[in-house]
């Protein structure tokens, strides 16, 4: 009988353990690592730096759109669709704000239980406050861990309001806009929007009455885009419209060959470069956030911004007196 | 009879007729300025260094909670009854990301429209991408513009999804959380949520069944809060629960007064604290923006970064380099 050695329980090897065991596939040792990304544990980054090479094997599909769209229905339909075709997939929620709209997910979260006794899936919930910094910077990283678990999917929930939201969209490979019959005028005013953010446009509730019509608006304003200035090159993707009913799961096939084609096109030699920008875009809001705790807390510009302020400065002002502080080092 | 001589046409001569027109009450020199702080334009920041002395003495009301609850119905009987008595009003409606809601927004705002008739009445959209920087950050500008203007009443309508959302309303002096029943389940998950936020919480579509079942709801909620740690000393405004129907102005007067009660007891001594909370998160965000510019711009650390993450570097570890290189100066 072996009796496993008493542990040196230093923190680097507690650190070595967890590891192992997210590589192992353990959920638990996954949950931990996302909530150290959360909120931004200093054994966040020893952690990631070692998982780096198993970075960008997942496929990040990112799926928003509207309250009531039908979204998180949707993202459950495609989770067992693709488990039926044995892809292990993670699923990161980024509910609103805390308050409003948490109860409404909390139901379809309930739906979405259901998968969380696959091994093959993982679930995770996140608030969009309540992070220690931006949502979007923990919502990447959380990603990130899901990807270096090894889960050949991941799916980035939102609820597309708000511009956190939309950073945290934009950061998934393929971008899926949720939409549904019944917005009525409002379609109009979002066309430029949604053209910008989607690589493919979902029309759920195919079954309700307007569906036929919304694609056929949709199409029209993708056709247009394409031909105006506002598509900036030749090599411009043009979402395809697909319609479904993720309740009765009529569709999901389209919406997966849909994703499909936009993963084919970006590997067709974009992907780099894509991702590159994506990754860009990550360390500036890992460093917004850094440099607020380096410069407002450790380097007291706190204070100084809140004496400067009750003398009656302006905060643009009261900025430009910071930045030139540091300028005056460099 | 007398003709203006041929103005000096310099910019800083062009800043000051902006500044004495913007005195004078003109509300196209209000829009250029809004714009200006929009866009981090670099006149912005010496015109409000010039408008400092005029700060402070519009209230700030901010409208939130989910889409549906009438907020923008409820902005536009405020604003008609406020100027029944003669304040003038400043109303900036921070649309949501652009693509999703902004279609039913719209319809809002037409509505609204019959305020801009009113001289007294200034109407502004923001959207909440598109701005140069952070929409919290152009959105509390914008209401120092109208705070320098000379309006009595600044209201700041967002949707209450998203942390920018979120940041917004928070910089107002008393926060609405605007409700109405039909919400459903959600409330038991909002509920922690709304109470950190609102200052007056006003359930709408009072004529709407379960709406006295949701004043109720929330009492409770805000007398256990009251009652709990969660509250953080003794001197805690304990948010009123107020029933209205925006669309009929019953209720209206109700709205209003419990505003005027929670402005009573910030100026019981309490304000300048606020404030200067306030002023203090405001100058973070306009330090965000500007130290992005300063360093991922100026000083190159774009392309360093984008060198680093090129060679397969992490993005924490990226961003650790950038941030020692910025101590090495110190």
């Amino acid at each position: 009988m072996t009796t496993p050695p008493p542990s040196s329980s230093g923190p680097a090897s507690g650190e070595q353990r967890l590891l192992e065991r997210l590589l192992a596939g353990d959920k638990g040792a996954l949950a931990r690592l996302i909530s150290w990304a959360e909120n931004s544990d200093a054994r966040y980054p020893g952690l990631m730096r070692a998982l780096q090479p198993r970075l960008g094997q997942a496929w990040r599909i990112g799926v928003t759109g509207p309250p009531g769209a039908g979204k998180s229905t949707l993202v459950n339909e495609l989770t067992r669709e693709l488990r039926r075709r044995e892809r292990r997939v993670g699923v990161l929620a980024v509910d609103p704000s805390s308050p409003f709209t948490g109860g409404a997910l909390l139901g379809d979260r309930i739906r979405m239980e259901e998968r969380t006794i696959d091994a093959g899936v993982y679930i995770r919930s996140m608030a969009s406050r309540g992070s220690h910094g931006g949502i979007a910077r923990a919502a990447v990283d959380a990603c990130d861990c899901i990807d270096a678990a090894g889960y050949a999917e991941v799916v980035l929930e939102t609820v597309g309001v708000g511009q956190a939201e939309y950073d945290v969209v934009t950061a998934a490979d393929t971008v899926l806009v949720v939409l549904c019959p019944g917005a009525g005028d409002g379609i109009q005013a979002m066309k430029a929007g949604i053209l910008e953010v989607a690589d493919v446009l979902v029309v759920n509730k195919s079954d309700l009455p307007g569906a036929e019509r919304l694609v056929l608006d949709l199409e029209e304003a993708v056709h247009i885009r394409a031909n105006s200035g506002l598509a900036r090159s030749g090599d411009e993707w043009s979402a395809p419209v697909v319609a479904c009913s993720a309740g009765t799961a009529r569709g999901l096939e389209d919406v997966l060959a849909a994703i499909e084609s936009h993963r084919a096109w970006l590997r067709a030699g974009r992907l780099d470069a894509a991702r590159a920008a994506k990754r860009l875009a990550h360390v500036r809001r890992v460093a917004h956030e850094q440099l607020d705790e380096e410069l407002f807390v450790k380097r007291g510009w706190e204070t100084r911004a809140r004496q400067e302020l009750a003398v009656g400065k302006a905060p643009w002002d009261v900025v430009e007196g910071l930045l030139r502080s540091l300028r005056e080092q460099a």
